[in-house]
């Protein structure tokens, strides 16, 4: 399990062979999970939603993990993906601690990311990280696989403590791909699932991680079709268009919402992520154009079973008017929740206690 | 339970009419609470005392909310207020998780306060909140009204995750006023309690929060006389005067704290809340002038029952002497402590579990 | 308990003489320490670490202190310390809150130390501290002493709320000797502990408090040689070579670590402490001599049986080649999570359970 590998060579390998390391003892990249993984993540998802409903299926999760301690190591600003890791840990029974300002770490007294990371190894059994940098959390995975310090699984492997980025730089959220396609699935359920969908995305895909790792996903589905409406310079970028043609996954791009909603069954909204502008002013944000804006007009021409998809925080890039609507195929506030729910399957997973989850959960009893 | 008012008109209301709105589902103003709610309080803030004492009682406590998670939102400093909540919370068995910058938000993304408190609702079933606007905590209960999310009480019962205000902007600070209830209840006993008794306020009436907040609740106590000691600057504002004339609670302003002391049962002393000052020196407090602070030689001059109350943090308005002072009348520690005990029975109500909590302490093993 | 003295003449004392008031009841100075408390603190550790390797121990540790709750007041950088305390007291079971930032607390209100603590004692029965003040921490037990909340220990003994230092001012950190000391017992147990052995300190002796607090412990070993090898401006302080002369150890200083490697049982690298530095330039540090930096010849050159320390966090003045090598002598990561194990003996402690774990450990199921 040890990368035997200097940590240059291997951060400069491609994300698709860093996966090979990677296995199933941590989440760094979308491109980590085959549809198994996709569907039994899901299915670990809605068993922890089942199990909270009722008070023994509660203290019965709460009771897995109560032994591990988990680190939320978030330097880069983060609401929902850090409250939402915690509850997932506390769920889950977990320990928690956090660091959230590198200036009251020894990060201001010189330390280096891999010493830093090799230090968090002695006191916890889990890192979730965001970081500002690109390679933050395949440095973090290369410097656990060469510490000492290994945890026990409940088989009794010994493995490293797991790494799980929370978003790496630009480019990778690859908790926020899953619980996307997590409820794509549950919002698309009654019309048989993500399989032969065609999904808008729109806004800022240049920048947006989201986005970027959502696609990586959609290989794993069987004839979606993706369309991307964007202003020109937010873009999908040349590599994943490069993926989507090596892999056979359609994809086209549209001059406004207007123009890809009707076809869409799901439309994925996304905010311009001008906090990577360098020289912004602070608290001035670039407004979304009027062509990319979703209105209450556009419910009226989405499909009655499409789902509407933000992974927040948003701007003026949706109309508040849609926040109140009483209308189901608004799920983002949904997809909020269903990020907690993914996470405790995520963590599950990775301390080897999803099965005992779903046992409890299709118990006679319900949890 | 949703407030079928778009969130402008809602914070136009008085606060006197939000209130209904509010019910026992939240705690925004002191204006909430008649005398049954306060006696009950305190009754329910007794019972988490004595239970505390016993490790049979202490257990019992913090099995009570074990499933349940708070968000302890400070986004303006505060020591007693944010701990005294966390201790509470641990109390009960709460699971805790905070924010207390802004700046590690997803406000920082420029995400409104609506949205920010509808995120958060995804993923927590309670919000402490202090806030330096005073329509924050008011616009969260809104928003949490609004919100599909709810969560179940013990009897069935659907209700939106409530809000406690831990202090929002300059006019209400209501758990601490309820604490402050509390303290004079408990040290005015031998003598009765509150009912019949004259309280001294002393400092900054102006923009003490405190201060304001008790203010609204003595006309829920008989023959309660308020004599107020404040630089003209810092008078009680003409609100609460006008309150205290249309409720028929008789006051009296006085030059200097000896003018007061001689007939008070008890005295309430507040530090000048500079903080508040656009445009102030960073580390730089304004002095209180000398006839508004309490000396060794005040303590001469109380009654033997009457007790002495202070906020806290305080400056120099009390003779640091007076600390260390042997001598029940100084309340102002136990007045801190008090605090828990009262946030533990507000948690405890709101999630109506202090049913449960009176019963166990009142049971022959005593906990 | 309480102390008699005013604040001011208590601080006046020197630390050997403070230490007559502090007793067991914090842990404030490494002189503090007999051989026999070091020896029981060991034995702790190693019950703690054995108890954790099974969850019925794990169990049986996280009820010890359930109904306890800690405030981790850190108010410089810190990593290791503050980590290792808060898993520390999550093995322990304590409920944790921690306070980081003073602009965050009612110190920006103007707040004294002395008030900041006696408030968070109305809440916590346990403060571990960091603070930039060499006399923050005595202040803080000072303040503990004269406060009349008390909290009851198992036997009935009612003790003030017990305050440990994690680090004060550039003087003392007691409790990383404690671990330092753990470390070198552990990695010297083959040849018989620290006694008769040579132990060389190397890098900045004047302002590594580390190193103070460990040179101070080195009486209650048997025969133990100090060897010093320091930049000139950066010597081991005078009141550190005066106190080992009057207590017969012997010490010698040398030109680099070259000049001393070869006779040192253990060699403890420290880093230049240029956060003390005023004025100096954020992010630009000094460099370590290659004289004092450990490379991996210097493994060559160390006995076979030795021991290499550094209490981290570390900048060049250890190879970064080092790290990696499956070479038991490098023990500094180790030293780490011994840190954690020594504080859940210290708190254990403190609390008067170490009784309770120390039979748990010993019993025939092994915890």
């Amino acid at each position: 399990m040890r990368i035997d590998l200097p940590l240059e060579d291997f951060l400069a390998l491609p994300d698709t062979e860093k996966v090979a390391y990677i296995g199933d003892r941590g989440i760094l990249y979308a491109q980590q999970f085959r549809r198994a993984d996709l569907d039994r993540y899901n299915e670990v998802a809605d068993a922890a939603r089942k199990l909270a409903r009722r008070p023994q299926g509660s203290a019965f999760m709460s009771g897995l993990l109560k032994h591990r301690m988990a680190l939320n190591f978030f330097v880069q600003p983060s609401s929902r993906t850090f409250m939402s890791f915690n509850a997932a840990e506390a769920l889950l029974g977990l320990n928690r601690m956090s660091v959230r300002d590198p200036a009251i770490s020894s990060m201001s007294k010189g330390e280096t990311l891999v010493d830093s990371v090799r230090t968090f190894i002695s006191y916890v059994d889990l890192i979730v990280m965001r970081h500002a940098d690109d390679d933050a959390a395949a440095t973090a995975f290369w410097t656990a696989s060469r510490a000492h310090r290994r945890i026990t699984l409940p088989g009794g492997e010994k493995v490293p403590v797991p790494i799980v980025s929370g978003g790496s730089g630009t480019t990778q959220h690859p908790t926020q791909a899953l619980l996307d396609v997590y409820t794509l699935e549950r919002s698309l359920r009654p019309v048989g699932g993500i399989d032969g969908k065609t999904l808008l995305l729109v806004g800022d895909l240049a920048r947006g991680r989201t986005t970027r790792s959502l696609a990586f996903l959609m290989p794993e589905y069987r004839d979606v079709k993706l369309v991307f409406a964007a202003p020109e310079k937010f873009r999908m970028g040349q590599d994943v268009r490069d993926f989507l043609d090596a892999r056979g996954v359609p994809w086209s791009e549209v001059e406004s919402l207007d123009a890809g909603i009707e076809r869409a069954d799901a439309i994925y909204m996304t905010r311009i992520q001008d906090e990577h502008d360098a020289g912004k002013q602070k608290g001035v944000h670039e407004k979304a154009e009027d062509r990319f804006r979703f209105t209450l007009d556009h419910l009226d021409a989405m499909k009655p079973h499409a789902a509407l998809l933000h992974p927040l925080p948003k701007r003026d890039e949706i109309d508040p008017a849609v926040d109140d609507v009483e209308d189901r195929r608004v799920a983002y506030w949904r997809q909020e929740r269903n990020g907690m729910w993914m996470r405790v399957a995520i963590l599950a997973h990775l301390f080897r206690v999803d099965g005992l989850l779903l046992d409890a959960a299709s118990a006679p009893v319900g949890g």
